[in-house]
């Protein structure tokens, strides 16, 4: 579903920051990684950060130009920062509503998202290649995300994307969980225990019950658990019995 | 709005993760760094990669032990990509769920979500103190994302609920719910109880006291309803104290 998914990354600076790319993607399931006119590569620096993502990073392609990089691509996002100059503004999404985007689109042809060197992002020109423009939401006074951090959060994105697309994969509760009515037996158990130890007496009972049952509803003990705190009722019970049958 | 939020790093191994880590926090608007143990810090390694979050880096605050980094806390989260053994399990929730459960409740109380050492991450015991876990949906063939990275995903999954919360899509928490330490003096209060009524002998206790964590910690007990506990262990105490003395 997401090997149609092309990041391209452009006159990439850091080799490690290749290498990061690398990781990113194939922890989130891409694999499709090309690279424009990187400065260094390959570099130890790239393989290093790429960790268990070697295949990724040395199935990586090399093209001149991003033109050639995009050529057989249906549809081409490119990452930015700021607002450009109006010739290079293009349509701006989101990062959720560009991995839709994405990934629909993918289903036919190759698509790309492009991210541009660390330091200056994408050039105007490159901008201007794309139909539409990424923007992840940041923080206003400091909106500056590593290049890898960038590439990280729009794979998570295009992997939430093709979740939404697949669905339908609900795995069944394995837990063990006790009946409704050994729930009951517990409950009365319960309240048996906490008026012989005498707890019940100082306060409203029915409020306490309702306390304790919305307490106990909300935590599903399971059975084993259950088997516990029917337990510790009956330890308590014979503590407070043989006390009383000592008085 | 998310200073509320405490990003906690475990015993973290390479001091660049630091760094990183206060980059990915600043770039989405959160600020409150905590550190448990760090192999070393300060260093420059962690500067270097701060870059412009210096300001989050050089605040950030060091601790002796997660107990102390979650004390004041109400809710407390942890990441975890593996499944464990049963009683270290808590209910597991999705990334962007995770923000939703953190920025409710930070309206009121310090909450934490707490990462552990690059290779390890949790431990069991770290991981038994959270009221839940958080996955970060992966590659099942490499899940393996970099702790600067899955950092950097859910201050952007924390960020994005800020602004749902901001649209009021959704809404604070109102329950009252107990600190961190309070549940703790509530687990010494139980085990003490367990062992006076005698229940605690018959069974292995460390295993005991880690199923009613577990319990207790999903059924997440709000301050009043932990009162209501509180008061239950002193009756079961005194009707068990009174019974030895009459022996």
């Amino acid at each position: 579903m997401l090997s149609n998914i092309r990041i391209i990354l452009i006159n990439t600076f850091h080799p490690g920051n290749i290498g990061s790319a690398a990781r990113a993607m194939k922890t989130m399931g891409l694999s499709d990684l090309c690279l424009v006119t990187p400065q260094r590569y390959p570099d130890p620096d790239a393989d290093a950060m790429a960790a268990g993502a070697m295949d990724v990073l040395s199935n990586a392609r090399l093209f001149p130009s991003l033109d050639e990089a995009i050529a057989d691509c249906s549809l081409v996002i490119g990452t930015s920062a700021r607002s450009r100059n109006s010739t290079s503004n293009r349509p701006m999404l989101e990062a959720g509503a560009c991995a839709d985007a994405l990934l629909k689109e993918s289903v036919n042809r190759p698509v790309a998202l492009v991210f541009g060197q660390e330091t200056m992002g994408l050039t105007n020109e490159e901008l201007e290649k794309c139909h539409f423009h990424v923007c992840i939401d940041a923080n206003p006074d400091y909106p500056v995300l590593n290049v890898a951090s960038a590439i990280q959060i729009l794979c998570y994105e295009l992997r939430k994307a093709s979740v939404r697309f697949n669905q339908k994969d609900i795995q069944p509760k394995t837990e063990d969980y006790p009946l409704q009515e050994d729930l009951e037996r517990f409950y009365q158990h319960l309240e048996q225990t906490l008026t012989d130890i005498g707890f019940i007496i100082k306060q409203h009972p029915g409020r306490v019950m309702k306390r304790l049952r919305r307490l106990f509803n909300r935590a599903r003990p399971e059975s084993k658990e259950l088997n516990i705190l029917r337990g510790i009722l009956s330890s308590a019970q014979r503590a407070s019995r043989l006390k009383n049958n000592n008085d």
